[in-house]
């Protein structure tokens, strides 16, 4: 085996996670062999990000499929762009096809032509997720979309049942029911966006309706019925209940699974949890010596720039930078539908009794009232006493630039206590988060009081 | 004089700064006297930031009467709200009338129907400005705007000469050329808005010009032909050399005066400085014993969110409240043009040696791709080694919530390592706000290194 090629390092998947190692490696003049089986950019240039905000900003358009085009054009220019950036980048070599671990540093890579061994000391597996297929009994597959097949449509149906209300949901039920499309958002769990706190979701279902949505909660995708072209809708666990009809299109968004089969990471030692996820630590080592893993294919993915944060410590610690290794990621999502949906740390439903949340009517802001706008809610979770920062739901405009802020304050430490007395340009939407402090040092003050009293009275009676 | 009711404090003015102290003082139980002159809500409800931000939001509608009157019942429908909630709050007086300092603690009171005379311990004075007027040889008073009689008009004029290439004279270019008017922006200065950083505002212009904004720098507008509807231009100091065609209506948007006179400050020992704005040090205390002031009447006014600041500081200030007495509030300004324009601290043009200055083109992030954002630039000028932040220029979408987040950032004192590694969610305008975080760490590791090498050298030799 004296011909195989050897690198410093070989990253599997050219996806967000994978580009973002590559990136960093190369510029320290490592050697760095990319290996992608499909396109580069991954499932965020190709099915994700980048084509469904490109459709949420055509689709205020009036021509339909005018619009889809202009997102498969915006799309392929992006992937070209990127594939011919990372094919002539100094110390990568891009090479397509599929991988396979075979231990002590080898890597074979088949493809349509050959089949070949490179090798390295270190492994980064990227390879990321795909869409969890539902089976709906009677769908034919050409009316079966996930967001691998959704932004192929040259034109937009005429009714779209969207299985799924999470944030792939709700963007494209924005998205279709702008460009005209008449949208049914299926849901199984008792409200749209499960993982957020109900007050919020309730916000975002109005939103949603007033757009024309309809929405069905506690229910799931029975079977279709093609002839009548129904789709038949019912609980989880239980009977045909309802149905919706004339539907010609269903776009399924349930969650997502992690691409880790045929890999062979059971043969190189690479441990994988109950939902097929590459178990990482926290430095993205996988249980193997020296293979690593970033992105959605992880324990610790799910979004582009959570993939982007491991990748950058998963460089750091395979070749270990003048830099600080840096905090743990924090967990942030936005959803870019209208309303923006953002949220950041961990909310839970029930607040713990040493926590203060803050709620406020974002629409209560001068500029919702100048831009009229009529949903929006912010919620803040806060040690008490402490002033730290636990979590943050954002719903309405903009709301993905000041849950940044809350990143940013969330990442550097920043207590409540100096946010007050911060001038908030008037009239922002940021306006919203001084109100948010005020309201949060208000009832502080009025407790620091009220224990200091407290304390007061319990010293007296000691002595 | 048994007669003269008393207050805690008497509030003259009540715009921004004015109702910001009142809200304060109120909440705490104290008696407040408000006189206002006109309308409550001040310049920024009834003549600038609500009704300019209504129309920006208006003007995407097709008919230009239509979207002006919305403007005005907008303003109309907050200013009656505003002035309710305020003639009913608990703890307040509102009278209405022209106030006139008269010394130990009196104010008196002068409207159509009586004068009276009030007392308190604490006055303030937040009059605020009123737009400066300039002369326009043979421009008729009907033809003559600014802010003050702008959003009266019940149609948009076919043809607008906008004199004064600041935030107003930007902001309404953008909404009357969205209206369908042919907008000419004048500007003396040889960029339009003259406090921005020269290719800050090269990016404005561009944009501006693409929305069909003409624009005339270097020059002012010398006097009008009414016969021929030409509004003639030149240089400050010079004769004519151009002229425009066609001009129906001009807005004079060339800065602001001080609304000091006939307060009786002389007689009271309040000191004005050469600009007639009242000097207040840094608690908001005049010269004068026991006389306050705050907003755009004072040497540190000039904006909604400065008047705010300085009324919680004076309010703080007049009766100690048990909050700390916070930072001192930082300049920050955001113009809601298209593009957004948005700055804080202070950036002059030359940079200082021990100062980064970092430059990102805000059209680069994904967001501003998917998007289609032509017009975009950030500058952030950042202390070198210690990595604090001076100042920050922003143009392009969302550009006041991101120098929001620099506000915050410097109210605290975050320096820039400690922006390093934070997650910004994708694919959000924010994420340019770590692009220029990684640019300046780049450069600072590289110097970090030199420096230290040459500390090494100048070590050894000195040994």
């Amino acid at each position: 085996m004296s011909s195989v090629e050897e690198f410093d390092a070989i990253i599997i998947g050219a996806g967000s996670g994978g580009l973002t190692v590559a990136v960093s490696l190369t510029n320290l003049g490592k050697s760095v062999c990319l290996v992608e089986a499909k396109d580069v950019g991954g499932d965020c240039t190709n099915v994700g990000c980048i084509p469904s905000k490109s459709l949420l900003h055509h689709s205020k358009e009036a021509d339909a499929s005018q619009a889809l085009s202009k997102v498969r054009t915006a799309r392929d220019t992006l992937r070209d762009e990127e594939t011919e950036h990372f094919a002539n980048l100094d110390n990568l070599t891009l090479e397509f096809g599929k991988a396979r671990v075979m231990g002590k540093g080898l890597v074979e890579i088949t493809n349509a032509n050959a089949v070949q061994a490179v090798k390295a000391k270190h492994i980064v597996i990227a390879t990321g997720s795909k869409p969890r297929r539902t089976s709906i009994p009677g769908l034919p597959s050409h009316k079966y979309l996930t967001n691998e097949e959704l932004f192929e449509m040259t034109e937009a149906p005429s009714k779209l049942a969207i299985v799924g209300g999470g944030a792939i949901g709700v963007e494209m039920a924005t998205a279709f029911s702008q460009l005209g499309t008449q949208v049914v958002l299926i849901e199984a769990a008792n409200h749209i966006m499960p993982n957020l706190l109900p007050e919020a979701a309730a916000v975002v279902t109005e939103s949603l309706k007033e757009q024309g949505v309809e929405i069905a909660t506690g229910v799931a995708a029975k079977e279709y019925d093609e002839e009548a072209a129904k789709l038949k809708l019912g609980p989880l666990d239980g009977q045909i209940t309802e149905s919706v009809d004339a539907v010609d299109k269903v776009l399924v968004a349930v969650g997502r699974v992690a691409n880790t089969k045929h890999l062979g990471l059971d043969a190189a030692g690479v441990k994988i949890d109950a939902q097929d996820r590459i178990v990482i630590d926290r430095k993205g080592r996988t249980s193997a010596k020296r293979i690593w893993a970033v992105g959605d294919a992880t324990t610790r993915g799910g979004t582009t720039h959570l993939a982007n944060a491991w990748g950058r410590k998963v460089a750091k610690g395979i070749f270990p930078l003048p830099l600080p290794s840096g905090p743990m990621p924090v967990d942030v999502n936005v959803a870019y539908s209208e309303p923006e949906v953002a949220t950041i740390g961990h909310q839970p439903e029930l607040v713990a009794n040493d926590v203060r949340r803050i709620t406020y009517d974002y629409t209560e802001t001068d500029r919702a009232y100048t831009d009229e706008v009529r949903h929006g809610i912010i919620i803040v979770d806060i040690r008490k006493f402490s002033g730290k920062i636990l979590g943050a739901t954002i719903v309405g405009p903009r709301a993905g630039e000041l849950i940044s802020t809350f990143s940013l304050a969330m990442r550097a430490g920043l207590k409540i206590q100096k946010w007050y007395d911060t001038v908030w340009p008037y009239p922002t939407y940021s306006t919203a988060l001084g109100k948010v402090v005020d309201l949060y040092m208000i009832a502080h003050i009025r407790n620091v009081h009220k224990d200091f009293f407290s304390w007061v009275k319990g010293r007296l009676k000691l002595n």
